[in-house]
């Protein structure tokens, strides 16, 4: 019987024990791909209360929230804060088996020292220790940046975005001073790629105007792609960044794509192979810079979105109401790597999925694109969103390991919005650790310490901090 | 080491066995949809031997006789019983991993209180002392109904039947007589959506008669489902039933619609958009008046059923010839749902499926889709048919745990044509059980007997009890 | 803790154990698929070093050492072997968690007794070792084949082969003298389906040649293939084997068929419903050939192949840069073994997939298609290339269980070009004996070693015997 949640939390055995807590807990973090607001980190921001900083912008939570009955007003509505955070109290012994509740008490403990289940009777005494952390400078975002050894955090941004926040703080500019984080801005270009938007023409607008240069054909687009990369890059930026369901892969000629353009530009719909054939267009362009410019290409495949329209019309995206899709895509995602691999203009390249029927294909995939002596180029990216949990980050490593290399994996990332996200590192060293173990006294693979704990820290930082240079 | 399907049979930690023997055994059980037939109830129905309720109707026994080469005549041919339940012995053996073994030795164990294993060695004994047990009074319907604390049972029936067998059994007036087991009958409409039937025009005319009307269009055909769900629900009805392979979502006019159905009652076929656009629109009517009576739908998803021919021809549906399907389903349903969502008329809902690859988008489809104050509104069925075994069922909990509430679980269903299945109930509550206890003495959660407790009550009848009111 | 890869690698019970060391292991091995060449059999082929019986042909190798970022040069290149041996063992720590890890050293351990860890250290000595040995006749074909107790290999032929090395060996002509070991010629007749390759013309002209009768048909093309089988039957041929990507259904009149054969013939690509009723047309004839003549029919199914232009250009066919496909198959799997079924014409059929999403599928469609009073007439094969590792065989023989029936299992084949993957046989049977004891323990079988011991005999070898007759 282990106590719940303690110090060998989800470590099995002595030889996990021993690489999490001797090797694994002493790398720092480099998190390459995040959703943090970079003003927040600019301002070294600090949170009135955990309701601001838990349930602020939280859709996990919230989605969550809802599944167990509580009702909106104390969700997203203009309740007091103390009754959601109370709300929230409740929720949590619905979560049994969920990753929000190992998350929350990772956060607890590691930002609040609070060992004890967060329920409706510890939650007042919970809400007014935490508070009164929140007020000191313990907890600002300098100083959790120092506390969890964050060495990089990689950003997601418009190509619009003038990074001139980016480029603040990484000059010590900013009101939070000099860090030791590198913040580094990532290329997240699906506006120009969203060509069946309603408001495609004005996110056209918006390139232009940053790019400098007039947009009247989707050869312009892409010019207009290509200099605000070349711009983030000369910001440090070392990733691109996409969230459209699937890999396009539709080839047209060039006058075909430019006439799909010209119909979305001036009000129409396309159509699904017109949407296709004008992304696979962008897209390739885009890998080909990326592969110039060594900037790493992240994927994120097979989501649904927005799927539940009264929500969205009064809450917008990212409300809670997303989904893994069941997208076919090995012919689509062989065909456009394929594509770049022809003219050896692929770069590294990470892909997620949201549905774990795709890692085999993925992950066989990529592995008929590994080379250029570059270990592990091709990545399948750790448990993503709805995969984000103990199950599906051990499937996924397990999967990994079977299909190619483990110790070559760059390893997690939180893909959060909030500051108290970093014990997800924490958590994903621990189950690695504890899978290695396993194997090791199985004596399934040798029990060497000096071998096992080399690629604990390699999966843990090392490797991550190699492949974005 | 432990006993062969012992008293502590898949219950591996401490807590798994005190959660399960002082609290999940305790609990009634709550059967919200199977396939018994109301006249076996009503007539308070004893068994002539094991052959009769055994291997009468169970397809899944004679689908693995068959796999283990078993000739026909011994499976639903004209042997003797004796020679069939002796095919069915040699059958046993060739079982193990299969859910049918456990299924029958727990049936075995907890009928007729027969503890060693079924093989051809023991079986002239099992048959003699079952059939003398059978005869007594100990083993009808009633007493089996008492014996397992069977709190409420939901038959599938079809919306032309007058549930006249339904009213007397609730009434006490049948041969039955009073008993503590609530018979709630279930509206499956699919003869009124396969309109690619060949006898969909008797099926229309069936319908007809039921509701009192003529049938001359596909409004004709909504209104007399409305008709006859009232009715249904004037009969103690909680909730309805769909088998058709995919949840249909192809919107068309009613004009359309209007004509795909004229052209189905003149015998032609319709095309597989033709089907899917009738469907789609009497389902959304279906679904609308579902919310408005507080009746749950219930899909049955990714079913492919009669791929025998020589077979189907002599045996017909339901004899052992059915597969999991691989469609698709993340766009279909959740533009199913979202268009009654649209309009505030999604009710409570259970999805499930015959292909495990759908976990992860039904269950975060539906996570899309919680709410209006309801703890579970939207529910992700427990493993069916294909699906329903020890490891189908734990993979169902902890998926379920990891994208949703697995406390606010609705639990096991029989699905079965047989008095004899209520021990998987038991097979069920002991896998919960033994996943609860075995994170807990893992410190994943809360060693709180308290909390697990509530838990396991709740899951194992108090969530259905009050999900269907 | 248990040494690496000790007597007692995998069995984590004492069942387990006494299950494989008593009973498993003792059996001697029917490798009834393979792409051994007839050739190095015939000839009694010894290696000069490891380089090349361990990486002369082996793209599973190839493809991990591209993955960890080792040069082409030093995988497929005219580098020295003993620099691309070193380059291997530099990746072997790389692969912690792959099958390359485990198989590599088995094939160490049983080949040369040689027990430590190999890697970059303990390699130079390895490297003399085994070159010593490999020198010896201990090492020959014939040796090999005695010392695994090899009772019989399936090769994999195409139907233009004149089998003369098959048959010289079998009659202890060949080089190598007489051995126990029955070499089984598997009919492969891909080329002749595969009617949009740019080749298709001249292997049409080669099939002509073989079965000496002019092909202008698509009957021709039947016919061709119906005298080649006689033949390969004629030599032991008990197996055909097809290795396109998906089962193919779609029915066209024998017109239609015709036109784009003849389409083909005269060098144009048919399209994807072409291909796919041409494909159909001579499939169904071949299954009914191979129920006449009583071949079981294999298929390997959902790969994709050749992803990587470039290398392909360069390297040709298998060298490492395929995948897992995702088509879907329930519709044309069922159809196809419907219509041989509709005729009672379906032989014994082996169903093998690269996408472990499809276990689900093919195992309960199969088990719509089983009897005739053959135990496992239709089979679900062992996890197939990146599925063929411990947690991939693992799965397969617990979902087999679940579905069907495991001791009915014809269980483990190498599938592989190389004379050291017996231990594969090893590896597997370890995994179903470890299956099967924490099974016997947990008290979820009867802990009966009589029942267990046949269990495992037959999975390991009878079974297949007798399958293949």
């Amino acid at each position: 019987m282990k106590p719940f949640m303690g110090p060998d939390f989800l470590l099995e055995n002595e030889t996990a024990r021993e690489l999490y807590h001797e090797h694994a807990a002493k790398e720092p973090i480099f998190d390459y791909h995040c959703h943090l607001i970079p003003q927040q980190i600019a301002e070294n921001k600090k949170f009135a209360n955990l309701t601001e900083i838990w349930l602020g912008g939280d859709h996990y939570k919230w989605r969550a929230m809802r599944t167990v009955g509580i009702e909106e007003k104390l969700i997203t509505g203009d309740a007091d804060p103390y009754d959601k955070f109370m709300a929230w109290a409740k929720t949590m012994e619905q979560l049994l088996g969920n990753p929000l509740y190992h998350w929350s008490h990772l956060e607890l403990q590691r930002y609040f020292d609070i060992g004890e289940p967060f329920n409706e009777t510890s939650a007042p005494y919970i809400w007014d220790k935490t508070k009164e952390m929140l007020a000191s400078d313990d907890l600002s975002v300098a100083s959790i940046f120092k506390k969890f050894k964050v060495s990089a955090v990689g950003t997601t941004d418009d190509p619009s975005d003038d990074l001139l926040l980016h480029r603040s703080i990484n000059e010590g500019k900013a009101p939070i001073g000099a860090i030791g984080t590198r913040v580094m801005p990532s290329f997240r270009p699906d506006k120009a790629l969203l060509v069946q938007a309603a408001d495609f023409p004005q996110q056209i607008d918006r390139l232009a105007t940053a790019a400098g240069m007039p947009i009247k054909s989707a050869s312009d687009v892409c010019a207009a792609l290509g200099k605000r990369l070349a711009y983030f890059v000369s910001q440090g930026c070392k990733a691109s960044d996409h969230g459209i369901p699937m890999v396009p892969f539709t080839l047209a000629s060039e006058g075909e794509v430019e006439a799909i353009f010209q119909k979305a530009l001036s009000g129409n719909t396309p159509t699904e192979s017109e949407i296709d054939a004008y992304q696979t267009h962008v897209m390739v362009f885009l890998g080909k810079e990326y592969a110039k410019h060594h900037v790493v290409m992240q994927l994120h495949l097979n989501s649904i979105r927005n799927l539940n329209g009264p929500a969205f019309a009064s809450l917008g995206p990212d409300t809670g109401f997303d989904a893994s899709h069941d997208l076919p895509l090995a012919a689509k995602l062989s065909g456009f790597l394929g594509t770049l691999e022809d003219s050896h203009e692929l770069p590294k390249t990470i892909l997620y999925t949201l549905n774990p029927k795709d890692y085999y294909v993925i992950g066989t995939i990529m592995g008929s694109f590994q080379g250029d002596g570059i270990p592990g180029k091709m990545q399948l990216g750790s448990g993503w969103w709805f995969c984000d949990h103990k199950d599906g980050m051990a499937d996924q490593l397990r999967i990994l390991g079977n299909l190619g290399s483990l110790p070559r994996f760059i390893g997690m990332l939180t893909d959060s919005r909030s500051f108290l996200s970093y014990p997800r590192h924490e958590y994903f060293r621990r189950i690695l650790c504890n899978l290695l173990g396993s194997w090791a006294e199985a004596g399934e693979i040798p029990l060497d310490i000096d071998l096992l704990s080399l690629v604990v820290r390699d999966i843990s930082f090392r490797n991550a901090q190699r492949y974005f240079g």
